[in-house]
């Protein structure tokens, strides 16, 4: 089965808009977000006070919160964030980063799932983690593919009642009822700090004012993947790659994201 | 009326001295600012803590706060920070990032306003909510003019005695008496994250051993201008324009300055 | 006299094992530091939360400790973190940015250094301040040559029972016993923010696994040699100069590692 998706009507209407995103993310994907939402045509805050971050995320379209670098002041004004963007009908997404990897991501990533996300982002090895609630993984880097998280995806999309999306060479997103397969990317993609980071803020950027959180998942993971092989073209490294990478996001039109864009759409298993 | 200002003087006197500066600004900013101030010839350092902002301050030969991403340490290191800078006669920078859109930018610019910065540098929208120390903007993006903020920005100088920067399409710099006007730089810009952040240390680099402070922020926002404009030349896209950025202004000499440079200056209305 | 050392043998090491490197880095080293260590082939985190760090150091290959941005949590999570990887076995390294300039960097620089890091990395000017446990250098950046704090290094290391690395025009690595001296670079490498920050990390990577400590270090630092020089080649100044110097960690082989490595090595004094 394909439905009819049209990541293209997606990222004209993020260009029309302009969403304001406000992100709560590690210390390591701060300037890297703030490019990748710059080129995409969003405009990115990074606001983490517990004196501001509720009031703030009220304001905002859309809310991401990362818990890459962690600290007992940060995850309470992410749970105030994330709780003031539901309560002001926001979209939020959530990027469990390294969840397995002690007790205290697993007890932080526990208390933003109650919130219920509507979008999780990860690796499969966080996707497995975060839907078992259990110990897996030590790094923030995953060797599993995305498809042996398909299950454990679908779980979790179910559990939370939005989507979910799991990168890797080939991307999963599902919604626990269908699945996207998406193709494209760049090997060096991984060995590029924070890139999947910063796709997190992209699912929130496209999330803002999108109708169908499945469809607009889809789309930006979608961007992200053409922009990628694009950028892998002009790339002779991990280095360079960055530069690229942010070039060709910016000067993606609905046109070549069409032309390029290897999407399949199923039924959930 | 032209006044004789020689940005190209400012810029050999950096380059002779290397000013040591010290930043605390947002987390997003840092490693591109440390970037920038190092490209133009000063020596930055990031120190944040209470225990040892105040200290430091003294040592450095300048100054400049950045309220990007507050938090209550953060806040107070700020306030001990500038009150030793200006104890020790050290000039020092305040950029008011996005202090329309929550009470605690608000309250928090506020103490710092009270310290007497030498210089602010802001956008349109941030100079304006400083100006009338009301709600006004909700990101950290700006769509109105410079020239918008003309009247807010004479106030402000006028108040605390120093300088004033609106950057734009074209930029101002008043000190309530005077008006620059520069133009320059690239449609780019607003697309890289911290560009802004980053010329608030600039600023504070000049005003370092600098005697006349409008020269000198006038200094600073002309190198930029004309680094911006270079780079713009090189660039494919904002991923591509910060390493072209960075190399430029590294690459900046007096005559390219001068002979670039598109500067006038009045009285202020 | 010249020891056998082939850093092209810990390098290809390093590939086999992708180490991943538990950092507790200043926060404008965060990015950069994240993609060097991806670059050459290391699996990066940052945690600096008290409420993981030693269960994520004792969970890690290697762990490295960066004083540059400072704040009470952070510091007592770098001795949580320096005690856990001790007692798991794992060595540790100890970068001490800046620690001449403030009481507070002293301070909890010697608490760090009780803890008998494996290896220190620093510029002369530190090197020196530590070693004298006084005052000394205003800044992060250093004047002197790495040869003058040749006497304090060795004291240095011979005080750890570990390895001591000065990195300048001319880098030294010492045990307190040999002493290596490893040309290369470019003259651009001081003028791009954090690149010494992101070696202590490379550092702990190859130290992860080597058996060696002096070898291990020495074989780091040549890596960062090399591919600076080749980095030199490509580089329009300081902005270009990090994504071409991130493309040669990444593709450098033992072969260009080999022919190009300057490398001297004898016996202390």
């Amino acid at each position: 089965m394909t439905l009819a998706i049209d990541p293209a009507a997606h990222l004209a209407r993020l260009h029309q808009t302009t969403p304001l995103i406000h992100n709560i993310t590690n210390l390591v994907a701060m300037n890297s977000m703030a490019n990748v939402l710059l080129a995409i045509g969003a405009s990115p805050a990074m606001v983490h006070a517990r004196e501001e971050a509720a009031e703030f995320a009220a304001l905002a379209d859309a809310l991401s919160v990362n818990i890459g670098t962690l600290s007992p002041h940060w995850v309470d004004a992410m749970v105030d964030a994330a709780g003031a963007a539901r309560a002001a009908g926001k979209p939020w997404v959530l990027d469990p980063v390294a969840v397995g990897a002690t007790r205290y991501r697993r007890e932080s990533a526990a208390r933003l799932l109650a919130l219920s996300p509507d979008a999780i982002r990860g690796n499969a090895s966080e996707i497995i983690a975060l839907a078992e609630q259990q110990a897996g993984g030590r790094g923030v880097d995953s060797t599993a593919t995305a498809e042996s998280a398909l299950g454990a995806a679908i779980a979790l999309a179910r559990h939370i009642g939005g989507t979910v999306a799991v990168t890797g060479e080939v991307d999963l997103v599902t919604d626990g009822r269908r699945v996207a397969r998406i193709h494209g990317g760049h090997f060096l993609m991984p060995r590029v700090t924070t890139l999947g980071c910063a796709l997190s803020g992209v699912v929130a950027a496209f999330l803002a004012g999108g109708d169908d959180r499945f469809e607009a998942t889809v789309a930006a993971l979608a961007c992200y993947a053409v922009a990628g092989e694009l950028a892998g073209e002009n790339a002779g490294g991990p280095g360079s790659f960055m530069p690229a990478f942010l070039d060709a996001l910016h000067a993606l039109e609905a046109g070549t994201l069409t032309a390029r864009l290897r999407l399949e759409v199923s039924d959930a298993p």
